[in-house]
């Protein structure tokens, strides 16, 4: 089987981009990608989770590709709610690894900021269990803040330990310059910000956003073509899930499909969570950063925050997490974000991670979740 | 690489399936798909257009995989509008390829009897370009009638011409226990039937429906370890596209995506259309009915309604197409359709396809569209 590389790499600054078109976006995309690199793709995959509800498009795959000026070639949509970008990935993976495909681009993207508020919230929703969940009127806020007041109690935690993972987040999105918000903030701020879903605050969460995150991926063969290029191998790549209902889960505090996703990985890949230079996670809540850091094996279930507060999580330390801003501050276009997150391994593994520089890096990480942890994902990237 | 089989399949029949939530369709089919074999899938993969419309649910991998005991396995969307089912089946015969997967169940399924007609009809639209397209008014029917107009006008065809191919898939349907509409109609009835979007009438329309479809497609190895199962080969699988808008294209009455997928996938089998026994194809429209067939090679361009008029299309006769029904009569649940397809081409190679048996049959072809042409798989299927 075909070595996977990742040859290329280019997103659009994540916020509210207001009178952009998703048209606009990938194009946009594409051209940062297409800039450094002189590869034509034979599929095109695309991860979105809700264009059809955001703005009544959907059959995406042929949208893009055609409008790429890739007419003819085969292209789909990948939809597994907040973690379509890294399944993508693994799709792109599977389909190098048949050897039917030689060089796959995909393209993550969500425009969502051009509807109302309450009408984001209720499409997010369908990321959990529409008859099981939501209909007894939790968002999807909710059943995090749920799983974050069991966290809390069980472990002793307070949301001033929570907002920590914030903190770090928006600490190194000052200098990625796709990030939404390119500021640090204080924890008395983060304190003060208002409740979304008790515990959660407003800095306890991602914020809505419009995005657009490509990667090339190609075979063995097109990388030989290619040698000049920057590539960075995905060396193992995995997709597990959990029961799509937190009421089934048999403990809210643990992410099992984390944890299988990234056991499987590991073990593909021949290294373990302490080779990982770089912990691309999905913090959409600040509970998930702690749940995610806990499932890969970084700590002991209850000691994330712990880890965070003595500073272990920074770009200069042993385990640097979001080292690009995570979803909490570089921004969540929901169907993109796994997308951004390996174009954050791709950065960091070739170099080009800016001030941001993990220094010797050998390993990168992403880990994308769907929905309340219902499917996760784990790609691993190596230095080529 | 492995072969890849088709060892079981099990659908609901399709309908208004008022009060049928899409938990209890899919666990329907699959219990009529996994009663007459005992493998455990490693995969889960799920074909549907635009479950979030319908009924507010998306993230559909996991919500399946879970609810049918499969919690844990990786499980994703496919979505390519109404050609979901076909790309969908192609993802699993890509997984299959790659050898990191050996037994994919792929559940194609669609809701959408319980909103009002002109919701469906406007999420429908979101196959085609919603800017460029729909903003000018035109509805999906209203796209196929535009290429009907046309084929017409160039070919010299009459709207009785066209609905020829109606009365087939409405006399195939009358024995098979999972089509919508069990019952033949007459070129009378058919022309007396209310205008749609000129020329097409609602004779020429597939039916707004509920179905679900399933199929277990494994690998040599799994297929080896269950040699007394029912088995069909997938010995091609092929996607292509063309532009998404009608204005883009060089000539309405061709299916260039289905000219290409069709091309490759002959050429993969090492096979012609001669050898096919049995054509399921797209009819959405009695027009997509003439396009498929003359864009697999069957007749020249403007002659597949001679053919329909001559008889060849029927099930005794040398290309029987739309055995089961197609999707003017055995119902159309967008983004079911294509398993529906390869369902039917597994029925028909495995001896199961009951009074509307092909005898002595060795190929058969599915041909599913995405769009007004813009997604085409082709997938082709041998006796094992």
């Amino acid at each position: 089987m075909s070595r996977v590389y990742v040859v290329g790499a280019g997103g659009i600054p994540v916020g509210k981009l207001t009178g952009k078109t998703m048209r606009a976006m990938a194009m946009e995309a594409c051209r940062e990608l297409f800039r450094k690199i002189d590869i034509v793709p034979d599929l095109v995959l695309v991860s979105n989770m809700s264009a059809e509800q955001f703005t009544g498009q959907n059959h995406l795959g042929v949208f893009f590709a055609d409008q790429l000026g890739l007419t003819g070639l085969p292209a789909w949509r990948i939809e597994a709610a907040c973690g379509s970008g890294g399944v993508a990935v693994h799709q792109a993976y599977i389909a190098i690894k048949s050897g039917l495909y030689d060089a796959v681009l995909v393209i993550g993207v969500e425009k969502m900021s051009e509807v109302p508020v309450s009408e984001a919230t209720s499409y997010l929703a369908g990321a959990s269990d529409i008859e099981w969940e939501i209909s007894s009127g939790v968002t999807f806020a909710g059943l995090n803040a749920l799983i974050a007041r069991r966290y809390m109690h069980e472990h002793h935690v307070s949301s001033e330990d929570l907002l920590q993972f914030s903190l770090i987040s928006h600490r190194n999105a000052v200098q990625n310059p796709l990030a939404m918000f390119r500021k640090p903030i204080t924890i008395e701020e983060a304190l003060n910000s208002k409740i979304v879903a008790d515990p959660l605050r407003l800095y306890d969460c991602s914020p809505v956003s419009d995005g657009c995150a490509t990667v090339l991926i190609v075979s063995e063969k097109v990388r030989k073509q290619h040698p000049s290029t920057n590539a960075m191998e995905i060396i193992a790549s995995r997709v597990a899930t959990d029961t799509i209902s937190l009421q089934d889960r048999k403990n809210l505090c643990e992410l099992r499909a984390s944890e299988t996703a990234s056991r499987l990985a590991f073990k593909d890949a021949g290294i373990s969570w302490k080779d990982i230079g770089a912990f691309e996670i999905h913090d959409a809540f600040s509970i998930m950063a702690a749940l995610s850091i806990e499932s890969l094996g970084i700590t002991r279930k209850g000691e994330a925050c712990r880890l965070a507060a003595e500073g272990q999580l920074e770009i200069t330390a042993d385990y640097p997490i979001n080292t690009m801003g995570g979803l909490k501050a570089r921004g969540h276009p929901v169907g993109a974000t796994g997308v951004y997150q390996v174009l954050e391994n791709y950065l960091q593994l070739t170099g080009q991670a800016g001030k941001n520089q993990v220094p010797d890096i050998n390993y990168a990480l992403a880990q994308n979740i769907g929905g309340s942890g219902a499917t996760i994902s784990i790609n691993i990237g190596r230095r080529a």
